[in-house]
């Protein structure tokens, strides 16, 4: 029987209590970057756990019959969907603390039906994201990407100004579509370079933009004044193709649009016709679906550096995220208030 | 008869005098992103230019015919080399504000000699070096580099933590070789990150590395303990192939060398061994010669992004370097102290 952070135990209390049960859920080859030596005592003694390792597949016999014990789950990539199903026989499921981004891939809304609280580690894994889009949005301001293939094409020099108008980084203008965690950071590691910013975001007040240093402004306006624009909203039915026909051709010539956020924000066909023109140029690390078609021209197109999906945490990044789920953890246990709750009403405003 | 600067007028004084006579000399390309509408005015009135327009031959007869009125060259990329010979030429020179990074190209000691006062834009060139040399950082530590061909290659997904170990940019140790302006400046970049800074330079104090929030080591230490080594390091003879094969041999496996300096201080020989046998990764902006032989296996290695030495100003960054020569040559004309200027001294330990 369990006390502790489901009952006897306060913030300011030091009872010793039996720690919850619980089960580690995600596919077993991340375990050896997310759990770094520094992380893995922490991890061991935060919970009761009821397998020694991470598990994937609730229908293995072992986890089978661990699952009407369960009463925290610390879930990861390849968790599977959290549906009615098994959470009948998960009854006792309390919390579920995910060391990974966004939750909609596993948390359904029958969890928070069953009064099962949720914790993401988007606040982790939005500093890779964010650290990548600077990056290439450097690196494309320079055609770097570009000029790497023409350099081994040529074998030569050429005056580079000269064949794409208007290189560098020298007071550019940024547009971030979304002021999403990511985009906020991304504004804050900008301010460091000699760029103008402009966000679009709904949501944002005035407030908040006058302490990123940024212009608000329309989408479209965003559109037309950027020589980068950068995807930073979540996917909701709401942003499905808001980067469309119309808006690809409100961006000027020359002008680079990154995607390091869902695909599904951009009507890829129209994005891939504005490419093969070679109007514009792209970087382009997500797309719907999430591996690109094989016999898209984007995969081969010299204005197009195309990343597999790897902006966000990747090997020794995703300890962040198990360091995120961990405080939540210890919170819940100690019963303090939990930092990193995703509630039943915000699964329509992030990604 | 001129006074001004160099005589009659002081910062105080409001004397209206007559500006000195000069030339602009660089490559008339350049022309284009170099002079922005902004700074026109200003490089106008900055002087009293005997041609209106820049010019890159002093054998030009049109040019030729004003040598022995120069008193002072505003120059840049493409000026050709001022000695004994040319100087001859211009009895009346007096100073060299030079519109680019380093003035080892044109600049001799002849100059120095007779007392022509020489400044240089290496302030302004350090910008967007520093920045290319961040963003390359950040992206060869998630490897996007060689990944954006494996995907080409695979059009498929692979635990790409598993292709590359140790993947990603969280806690990784960047080892700076040389605290140059550049290296300063990247170093402080790199504050903005998850990143153990180790620099190596001998003439760096304690003061300076506490500042910068760095450690200093031994460039041994340097090699060994990186998983990135960046070179900022001058070219000089002591400096030549300072990255020799023994120095190579100390990287641990997978690391990646960044070289945005200059390609003397590598021996090439021995990293093109080192990255084909695909032990080690490499962001090469520069070579020695600076165009590398057409049959080098560099061009087409996946583990190395080669660019044709393209992190110094390009396009609208060197704009900056215009400015910041206009700054000095409206300060010398004003009698105020120069800012940048550089001695003959400099020389031995400068880029």
């Amino acid at each position: 029987m369990l006390r502790g952070g489901f009952g006897g135990m306060t913030a300011r209390g030091r009872t010793v209590t039996e720690a919850p049960a619980g089960l580690v859920v995600y596919a077993p080859a991340l375990n050896r970057d997310l759990v770094t030596p520094e992380l893995r005592p922490r991890l061991l003694r935060s919970c009761r756990w009821l397998l020694p390792d991470p598990v994937a597949d609730f229908e293995d016999p072992r986890v089978a019959k661990s699952l009407d014990r369960v009463e925290i789950l610390l879930t990861g990539w390849g968790c599977p969907r959290l549906d009615a199903d098994i959470l009948d026989r998960m009854p006792g499921l309390r919390a579920v603390f995910h060391a990974a981004g966004t939750v909609k891939n596993h948390v359904t809304e029958a969890c928070f039906e069953r009064g099962v609280r949720v914790t993401s580690a988007a606040a982790a894994n939005a500093i890779p994201v964010a650290e990548f889009t600077v990056a290439v949005i450097l690196l494309a301001n320079k055609r770097a990407f570009r000029l790497q293939r023409r350099y081994r094409e040529l074998r030569g020099f050429r005056l580079w100004s000269k064949e794409f108008p208007g290189l560098g980084n020298h007071q550019k203008t940024v547009g971030l579509v979304g002021a999403s965690r990511i985009g906020k950071k991304v504004a804050r590691l900008l301010s460091a370079f000699d760029f103008d910013v402009l966000v679009h975001d709904p949501f944002l007040g005035a407030r908040e933009v006058s302490d990123l240093g940024v212009e608000a402004c329309s989408l479209d306006d965003l559109l037309r004044r950027s020589d980068v624009v950068s995807l930073h909203a979540p996917s909701l039915p709401t942003t499905h193709h808001m980067i469309d026909r119309r808006a690809l051709s409100l961006l000027r010539d020359g002008a680079i649009l990154v995607n390091t956020a869902r695909g599904a924000l951009v009507d890829e066909a129209a994005l891939t016709q504005e490419l093969v023109s070679g109007r514009l140029d792209a970087v382009i690390d997500t797309t719907e679906p999430e591996l690109l078609a094989a016999d898209s021209p984007l995969y081969d197109l010299d204005n197009v550096f195309l990343t597999p999906h790897i902006a966000g945490s990747q090997g020794g990044e995703t300890s962040r995220m198990l360091e995120v789920a961990l405080d939540e953890l210890e919170r819940y246990v100690a019963g303090q208030p939990l930092h990193e709750e995703v509630r039943l009403e915000d699964l329509d405003r992030i990604a």
